[in-house]
């Protein structure tokens, strides 16, 4: 018989070896987004870089250890991108955030196109994850039937693969007025697949510490102006005790 | 004999209805300013969206409730997105901000050309309005002439149509220091006339509601660094009677 | 015998004249990097302008009063626009900002031919240098065979064109951890440029001045989240007295 995982012991872990080996993430994201993902893979230890040039992409894909492939800037650009990026990323974790799908047919059928290429973790909300998987079938299901893990987050992240499954109850309400809070919440995860090989663990101990940074940030703030940098500042000086005091999952 | 308007009401009214409708508002817009302009709409409860790529913008503006559309990026990729969106959005409120035409004869023109879309509002300040209206007339003619509301921002804002003129004397000014304050105003009144059809009584409510909050954020903050998230905070919190006590309308 | 200078004086009267003039700065600058460093140029007094459209550039720079070209997005329209902004530029200060070279040979290559058009600074990491000058040789070198000032940022910012070198050692490690950091500082110095027509004290002022200001916002912050506003704050705060208490050269 196994012991029971200890999910405080394994997040922690997982942000110190960020800290420690600083892993380099390349992230093909939306120019909302970009500023706020590399200031929150910065604050959690990890490199950041953006470019989506022809030229340019595969090179930074080379040198980094996680892809992060964020849809939310949908443009031809940097479609070609992604299809050089993954291309270069051959044996390297990857994470697709299909943002916005529910709203546009087109970025859906990419975004399904993409699991062909083998995501190590999908990340998305339930409208998403609707859209992703027409189905309707048990997030499990997807998992198995696309060897991915599926991070569905809200106000529980549920993170499953074929076979495990567990719910993160931590987080605040005030994650969702920030823009791009979650797709620099993806930006994390793919930092902890660059450091923990199993892609389940990563993306629960990654929406872990984000949710446990987050539910300090909102005990300072006074709204979402002044909570965006205090989940910034509360990922950076997050504890191993602090983490386990509040890790709430089941 | 009508009863005086009572603005104080009229805009928290608009507020409240934002906050409980939670209105799509497409954004075209800046790439400086995106981030900004999201986490605004995000605060004052309207949802945002914000892609310019040609396969998408019809959808999205088709499911949206109000459509801003600011010249501060003027690349051949946004002035086909704001034709699409133009052609989606018939029937919709939509916002032109003509983002520093007084610098480039080209979006000036450009801008002059959108006025035959008939903007609901055209949000500027005193500068780019002399660039939109070669005249040099005062802005009720303009107004007047192009069947819109002209809202215009600078130490006093000034919206006017063509039979109604209120001077708003709120704001401060840290607003001026804050890079995209102006596009991400315009945003919120954007999403002002998702949930008022009287565009003039959207443009003075979305104008009285951000300067009352600017207001509150100045006298918290050190300077515009924290000037920039205590707005939004303002923003988020702002209460009837903390609006009814400071507006100042003549 | 000259009697030494005063960088205390001398990076104070930089400010101020920046606050007094409000130099027009248009900067080519990375998407990642914009929304930033608009904040910082306008807290310290300057206009900052950033639009990328062939159509506009030139008049953009035109009407400006210094140039910043920042590799940090490295694509076709941005190598097109800068292109344009330097046959605008001509007579006009300029600053080479390098970001990222030593990941990218193209865009190291791409930075090698800018040399020859005659920038007033190039402002780089060790990394990026290491990159730009294959020869190995010390900055001196590279800045006479370009005559050019080389701002060399890091724990110690070194400033040297020819003849001078001076090593700024104020500053916070927290400055490391907020994206654009490094790129908004380079528009600080261009904004420098624009009302010192000595480029090496430009660069001294400018890095100096941000250094101070990163020290003294560091007191306040609880981590990155914070001191990014922070040391907007204490740029635009800078007072004459703490300039000189804090200032740390050698």
């Amino acid at each position: 018989m196994h012991a029971p995982l200890d999910f405080a012991e394994i997040g922690a872990d997982v942000l110190a070896r960020i800290r420690s080996r600083a892993p380099r993430v390349h992230c093909i994201t939306n120019t909302v987004a970009q500023q706020y993902t590399a200031n929150m893979l910065l604050a959690a230890g990890a490199v950041p870089s953006m470019t989506i040039s022809p030229q340019e992409v595969a090179a930074f894909v080379t040198g980094a250890d996680a892809v992060l492939v964020n849809l939310g800037t949908f443009d031809s650009e940097r479609r070609s991108a992604i299809a050089m990026a993954l291309a270069a990323a051959a044996g390297k974790p990857w994470l697709l955030d299909p943002v916005f799908i529910e709203r546009s047919p087109l970025r859906a059928e990419f975004a399904r196109r993409l699991l062909n290429s083998g995501p190590s973790v999908v990340r998305l909300n339930r409208a998403e994850f609707a859209a992703l998987d027409p189905t309707g079938g048990p997030p499990e299901c997807f998992a198995t039937a696309h060897r991915t893990v599926v991070a569905l987050t809200g106000e529980a992240d549920v993170v499953v693969d074929g076979t495990r499954r567990i719910a993160i109850l931590n987080g605040d309400p005030l994650m969702g007025l920030v823009t791009a809070m979650g797709c620099a919440g993806s930006a994390l995860l793919s930092a902890a697949l660059a450091v923990e090989a199993d892609a389940w663990l990563a993306a629960v101990a990654a929406l872990a510490v984000l949710g446990v940074a987050g539910e300090i940030a909102a005990e300072g703030a006074r709204g979402p102006g002044s909570f965006a940098g205090a989940i910034i500042d509360a990922l950076y000086a997050l504890d191993r005790a602090a983490f386990r005091a509040r890790l709430k999952v089941s």
